[in-house]
């Protein structure tokens, strides 16, 4: 009899679920044949670019150097499937053009996205000599770090950056919403949050992490050092005529090269923290910081 | 003959570890034919409610509103299979009342469970109504976001606060135990910690989200807007005659409708911080804050 | 035709991502037939811990004594072989020292690795004696606890806790590399970040947890209790003459028996907190606090 | 010392299996872009019309008929995704024909593949019709037989003769290579080996069934029963001026409607075996048999 | 617009598909909250009995003796919670009898299923020491076996006939249709076809196997023989009034003791093969063999 | 109440199933640290010969012959990997030789494995060449072969002599037990049991094959065809003193070039089927068959 009321519940929750109505502004509708975006999938790239860039290190061991270009070899191949299927989807699903891009045919989007694939793939080689330096910046700032080993194993600085760097190539590229699913994966991970807009320069690193956020339009000078919990964000920003957010202003932080910043500092508007700066810890600031300035919160 | 010396030690430890003194008020012993609570279990809850609340942005993708309404089907029916039986896990498990749950027969117990289950499901189309409200509040909110599909598919506190509204859901329909394990997904997920026993109003975000945290007597307003780092607390609480702390006394903060919190603000205690005001980073604030106020770190 | 520009291209990034001078530095070799550090597996002996400290909450359910010798003897056995491995991993890998790990005969590293895997496990019971404490001092700690329950399944700082001390056993035993990956694992996880140098006395507790740093030379008594946010770092550390950063010298705080340290408070350098010190939240400390002492954020 | 020869032997075996001379005529180049036939999506097919065809039995459970309708609404939406990938897959490898298809654009091919598996789908309510018949032959020619559910979950003929229906109207259809690797599926799964291409009537049941062939040119009436072992086969083929068999000729028996064939007989080439006939077991039959005869081995 | 073309065939198909008049038969109806037979979970049963018997063949590696108790109390304790779901399962599903099985309460099927299960277990030390002379006549019957752990490793034999024993076991402990799924398993896994409800002796042995077939009331006594391809199967059945087979006659042949039968021979009705005689392959039987006889066939 | 029953049924057993006595010469006892035989492993060695040997239809597509190349790297390196840890367990599971090889040092083992497994490698060109010619001949003998891709991915021929002639090459190289593993995974999956010992010429192939025996000392030439149910088997094997059959001996049939084997024929003992001979259907022999000759059943 019960088995009965629970039929009924039921029926009724799926009838007033599946009213379109009901969730109007919150579908998506996807044309028939085209990728969506897949958190597994993207998991897949990241790892791939991973082992690509350091290899041995993660996927497959590697035992010398003949067997590094087969792994290389199979490893390239297999991301430029991987993303040309979820550059796709980003194009279809994340579109914030004008035109409607359901209308442009499956084939085209795909083409489209095996060539910008294949393009972020040609900068895997400068990314690799770019988070090189962010590896040397992590070891050398940090005492407790043993070998180069244990920084590229075990260092959430290193997931984050590297998720960020490859976002950032992707966003250049013009992939829509891809590159924010990938430094939120980071995000998730390490409790870094930076946003793949931001620029950001060579030999950076970021010490324990968690809390760390890195706003869209942050620019971000050579040899730079965030401790957990520091934010750059944005003071205000204007709203216009409806009412809604501008989009697209530079409201974010400068920070010249060599500057270092303390944990749980704020950092908030579109100011320029100089070169070889030092913020202190728990502090808000809201204004320039000249170089070579080290400011502390007051006791 | 070293092998030997391994066997030794390891029987030595299975006997310490195996002696029922060694984990006494450890071990949690469960009446045969009962469930248990499941990490994975949940983890398919947490992804059924959403793709029945964002059709075709998770789970399969939605092509038109007919295939939207078997996909509903199929998945409500799934939900209400898997909530029962976990739902029954945290009765059985967590029951923190004063009789011996394990007398309770198991089939009663599943009964139950499946009620509270059917009682879930016919509340999905109101949380659905509430989601929206934060889903837009997220976009309005935040100048990055260039669509609703970004904030759906990539925004930390759209997970969060999903959870945290279905735990709520499930604690005020009577389950122990799950609510916070489905809260703690989030967290662990996002860093957002909101205790299930909070209460949010409609259009509430959170930017960012690393480290918040959100008290279990919490009162929350209509468009709440909080940023990263942001503690409503406790300031300190009673203890009974045996020194333990006694529970469910009121002692987090009401937010009145409208307030802003920024990064790393500390708001603790009984306290009411009143409509449309805002707090700014990096502060402690354990006193009132009238409605409008504006109070920001001293420098 | 264009399939063909993608081939080029492709095979151009191969042939220089592949080119050894480019990966100089960023590559680890592996002697053959040697085991890899292996997330999975150390993710199967975190679990295989709790299920052996902590049975009938983590892994199989436990239904009479009789049943749990049966799984703790099977745990243990299967933790043993997945250590085993991982050890071995972490001593070809992480292999701090002058000597060249890889001319070491691959049967002696396993035999070293199974003499070490079984000294941790003759800790086993030890370490559960202290866990039981830690338990204790979260449910004592926290009036929105229900039940030692919900503590075990849910509390995050369990979590970070019992990997701590995992590590922190691994590291005393002499095993490079794996304890800091299994602490990064509870950071990723729960937000907390414990290095495994750290010395922590029993009956510790941390709530909510995202955002907690505590460096390589703490030194922590017991009873502490420790709010979300808190940093317990390093001020600076001297350079030597190339400029790298001495290893190993003490220089993160001693909190003594007691001490509690409220939200996001920065604790930095070789200072001392004193016994029963409170500190307050969002508050930067470098000097040394009096027993018994209360510091606040000036307002 | 003995690592650096199998570097030199291994590389030496992947020199000359590298070697595209060496693999001439074992190779399959695929199209970039183009997918594969998958035997694990081959199996997901085969479960799925199993699923639509039999709801309950196979896939989720049914409980009432409402959820019947939404599990089949999404079977047959997954099944349609499915079998347009596969059919893709076969009309892009295993095309004989003398045009080659890996010129034709891979949209024109997705959107015929799209075609063909909706046409298949179309035929569903008439295999489902077809099998309802080999299922009552199973039951009331087996005493053995103490359900129709037995004989739907347990009967290797009705799953050797359920993968033969689908495979012979993808082959009615026009797919190539598809219906083959779907009826050695259920070769390897019972024992028996039925051509796509042969033509079966209603009412067809086989005992037991291992070793039962059944060629490419067969004609099989209503209510035919096979033993295990039966051979319905060619006895020879002419070969054409290169000396390769001549495709395409009928060469296999023709069994009238209620023939039964006795375990292990042979019955060779294009003769037909009259209506009612019976054929003993283990013989070898090369010639007509009337209607009604009964033919046994000789003692 | 194709794709619309598309969208009306599948509406249609799933319209005819859904529509309950056309599955009416080819359905199972379930109720709420009963378990499915699964092929899976007959899997690990089979697998965990296959461990029980064999320890350290299948299953985990065993090095000592402890360690042998240890797991085999797991495995014990884990077979009667898949056996006590399995047998519930057959017990709703396939119950043959008059009674609806539906009516019964779910709870009471389940504890009458756990006590089935026990029962099972309990007869596990007979089925090892009955397997144990099974695979003795396996090891001394054929001179290209090279050890027992080849016997039990390879031995198709022996899997056919430890799971036609697990089988039978379970219908005398009056277990419906899940006897019926394990022996088809096997026919599966190795072509040999063995009835549960066959009464087999000790030291039975069967090499080669495939096309093996052994009828439901077949009588086989100790130490007999069979080559691959043999039949022990029914010659005909009467029929009840309806024209349907009259179920649960003896119609299969007695094999008395150290009887052999050689590859693909046939034989056929309860018809008795006397002690110790010889059976040729390829051969029809349909009449009582004498003691001691030999009969080949004629050429 | 019943719960306890079953504790005290399952108690029991577990003492008796675990009593050493009980399980005498039906347990493997393996020395620490070495591999076992793994079913898993096994199959995946098989896949990647045959992703070797047949690049483009087993394992990842291939697009252009560098690509192939990368493929054919990996797949060997990984094979290495994979048959070095099986040839192990082989060596130390199933050593037939009157040492001990549990004394042997594991390392020793595992070096000796490496080296063999690299042996096998070496041996891929020219088992490629002989599949080659097999391939060739299975599309020659069938009419209903479309094209080589339907013979390569579909026939259970080529599927079963790929595994036979890897596992007799693993045999001649001196591997125990594994070989074993090998065929009878194909006889599992094709009904088609090849021992591993048999010595096959090229161009061979098998129609259909279910039921196809070839026993361990048979030897046969170049060209020859069989069909489904062919027994090549021994007739009868001396025992020695003890009863027991001596092993080694040549007792089953020579095959010369260019015989064909119609359907279940049975050829029992070291005789031989002279060059060119045609042996019909579903007969027994046991004579030698002149070359040329054509011999069938009599009716």
């Amino acid at each position: 009899m019960s088995a009965f009321n629970f039929t009924d519940i039921l029926t009724k929750a799926v009838d007033e679920l599946a009213d379109s109505q009901s969730y109007k502004g919150l579908v998506h509708k996807q044309a028939d044949g085209l990728p969506m975006p897949s958190a597994g999938a993207l998991h897949d790239v990241v790892e791939l670019v991973r082992a690509i860039i350091f290899p041995g290190y993660y996927g497959t061991p590697v035992f010398n150097s003949r067997t590094t270009a087969y792994h290389i070899g199979v490893n390239v191949e297999r991301l430029h499937a991987l993303l040309t299927e979820q550059i796709a989807a980003g194009l279809c699903f994340g579109g914030g053009g004008g035109a409607d891009s359901h209308v442009v045919a499956a084939e085209e989007i795909r083409q489209t996205a095996a060539m910008k694939a294949a393009e972020l793939i040609a900068r895997l080689p400068g990314l690799r000599q770019l988070l090189a330096t962010d590896v040397e910046a992590a070891y050398n700032g940090d005492p407790a770090a043993t070998s180069h080993a244990e920084v590229i194993c075990c260092y959430p600085a290193i997931r984050a950056i590297s998720n960020y760097r490859l976002a950032h190539a992707l966003l250049e590229i013009g992939v829509p919403l891809i590159p924010r699913i990938i430094t939120e994966m980071a995000h998730s991970e390490t409790g870094i949050d930076i946003h793949p807009g931001a620029q950001i320069g060579s030999h950076f690193t970021i010490d324990h992490g968690t809390g760390v956020v890195i706003g869209e339009t942050c620019i971000i000078g050579r040899g730079v050092k965030l401790y957990q919990g520091v934010t750059l964000g944005a003071r205000s920003f204007p709203l216009d005529e409806q009412g809604n957010p501008v989009k697209g202003i530079a409201r974010h932080p400068i920070l010249e090269d060599d500057v270092i910043v303390y944990s749980n500092a704020t950092i908030l508007g579109r100011i320029t923290i100089g070169r070889g700066a030092t913020v202190g810890g728990n502090i808000w600031v809201t204004e320039d910081v000249p170089a070579g300035a080290r400011i502390v919160q007051r006791r």
